[in-house]
């Protein structure tokens, strides 16, 4: 089954340049090598999926954050499904399947560090990379540890068919609250509602979007899912209830720079602080790399109701590592419908 | 010792008009109307002291928020410290010293909802309403329980020498951190050193006051207990370290219009959050009645420290129940020093 090695090359994607404002394909490059072999102790996977996720741009930028910078020249880092091709590692076998850190590459060696094992049975590989991965794990923690679901209670968030989005709605109305989404353009807002069961979502570009979200929660906002700022958390905040709940997970609206306050508004921050406090909330920032440890936790509460069918999961699937520049900047741009994931074999 | 009833009239202060802007004396009305009597279950308390705080603000507004509006023609509501004249409550008798919701007047009747007696052994009566009042177990809440100090740490407060600032510096050299006030004007940033014992306290005003602040928390900021916004919370933003906690106990420059973003500056609402989620910070606004069923907590870790002295206070007295409104428009203003308190009798 495996591919012969020594016939095959490994390609690569490189930081070519660090982005000046929005991220473009320039700023990538493809490069070939070859492919490398294991040492003690390390694995060789052949990728089969990258995933592509918003905080990739991040790490374009030589900027202090939670992600390092990637060093001009070097492979973009993201997690990959792959299948271990050579194991120098006791813990791993040739054939085994796994996510691991391997980068925007073919071949990647990695060690045991960031390398997990896929569950046995799971059929559709890519999961791992979605609803049973790094996207579902944020989504649960952020809703069930930082957000502290009761029943009844109303939930806000935004990208809502976007990897996380989509999974803290449905999540949140397998608990009992009533789930309101916020999304870019009318056939997003569907989605949300006939495909993942949202009670309701609104489109953050309509003139009385404001309107329309208080209108969508008649009970306030109990537990806001940060994800984009801008726009949404501006219309959310006059709407929280006493003692809400904000999971902060990210603001994709500062990722191309996230220095430079947005000069198309006044300043809104003592505004919205002051309102915070009167309303007791709660916002807590957090990675998901904070709750690793409770993958098992997570995979107890979320993988039966994946397996038995009632977590739905979109996929925006492209082929080809050369497209993977475009479809990092389609994520950044919203421009992704569902998990956005880069088919490297096909 | 007690003034004779009859003879004697009350004086109260009541809302004369709601502010448009800034409050302005003639927002407030003098009225005079006789000593009320004490029905089953009340208590008519001769008050001594009033507090100012800058809350009372809100309440002049007809906006929803924590405090209710006061309605036109009410008298202003506020604490007080006073000895009970006559008490037809079983838990209370005529000499008694209380603190209660007593409203800016010089007799007050109140039952025992908001009525607490004052320490048997306190002689300096007017620390009810500050260090060992609501201004102390605002601080006391704010950076124990919410801020959950470490020693090593470092700490900013802003309004270091007002009465809570003063008292939130202070204990967190108690506990063991670093604590550096914010205030205006080099003469308040003087005492907080000289006399409360912040390790540096610096000027809000200066032009410099981003770089200087920036110097004075080498290793960082780990609580930033919020209580004014503005220009201090944007400096703070940059310096919080990971994991570091903000109890948000009110922003004061919203007070006057708090619908109103800051037209002078763009709006940094966005990487201000940006920054709060890779800083993984926790946010928690909060009031002190959520505390009020910890007084005696409070009381037990601060009281002595108070008795031995080793806790400073600064009391800024104004005679005359008719320069509290002066003193109201004075503390929303920045321009009291240290805790606001009207004398009623001399």
């Amino acid at each position: 089954m495996l591919e012969p090695l020594e016939q095959d090359v490994n390609r690569r994607i490189v930081l070519n340049a660090r982005p000046v404002g929005g991220a473009k394909e320039t700023d990538f490059r493809l490069e070939t090598q070859a492919v490398p072999q294991a040492g003690q102790g390390q694995l060789l996977v052949h990728n089969h999926f990258l995933s592509v996720d918003p905080y990739m741009r991040g790490m374009m930028s030589d900027r202090k954050s939670y992600v390092e910078p990637i060093a001009l020249g070097a492979p973009m880092a993201g997690l990959t499904v792959g299948q271990v091709v050579e194991s120098r590692h006791d813990g791993f076998s040739s054939g085994d399947w796994v996510v691991t850190n391997g980068h925007w590459q073919d071949y990647s060696l990695v060690d045991d560090a960031q390398t997990w094992k896929l569950a046995a049975g799971l059929e559709r590989k890519s999961l791992a990379l979605g609803v049973l991965g790094m996207p579902g794990l944020t989504a649960w923690a952020g809703l069930r540890l930082i957000g502290k679901p009761q029943a009844g209670e109303t939930l806000v968030v935004a990208a809502a068919t976007g990897p996380v989005g989509s999974m803290v709605g449905q999540l949140a109305r397998k608990m009992g609250l009533r789930a309101v989404g916020v999304a870019g353009g009318p056939e997003k807002c569907r989605i949300a509602v006939e495909r993942l069961g949202f009670d309701a979502c609104l489109d953050h570009r309509a003139p009385d979007f404001e309107a329309q979200l208080s209108a969508a929660v008649p009970d306030g906002i109990d537990i806001y899912f940060e994800n984009v700022g801008g726009r949404v958390l501006r219309a959310v905040v006059p709407l929280l209830n006493q003692r809400a709940r904000i999971p902060l997970c990210g603001t994709i609206v500062t990722y191309d720079d996230p220095d430079r306050p947005n000069d198309t508004l006044p300043d809104h921050t003592d505004i919205i602080m002051s309102r915070l406090q009167q309303q007791r909330v709660l916002v807590q920032g957090f990675l998901v790399g904070d709750y690793f440890h409770q993958w098992g936790e997570f995979l107890q509460e979320v993988g039966p109701w994946v397996e038995a069918g009632e977590i739905s999961f979109i996929e925006d699937i492209v082929a080809g590592l050369e497209n993977a520049p475009s479809a990092l900047i389609d994520v950044i741009n919203g421009r992704n419908f569902g998990k956005k994931i880069v088919s490297l074999r096909d």
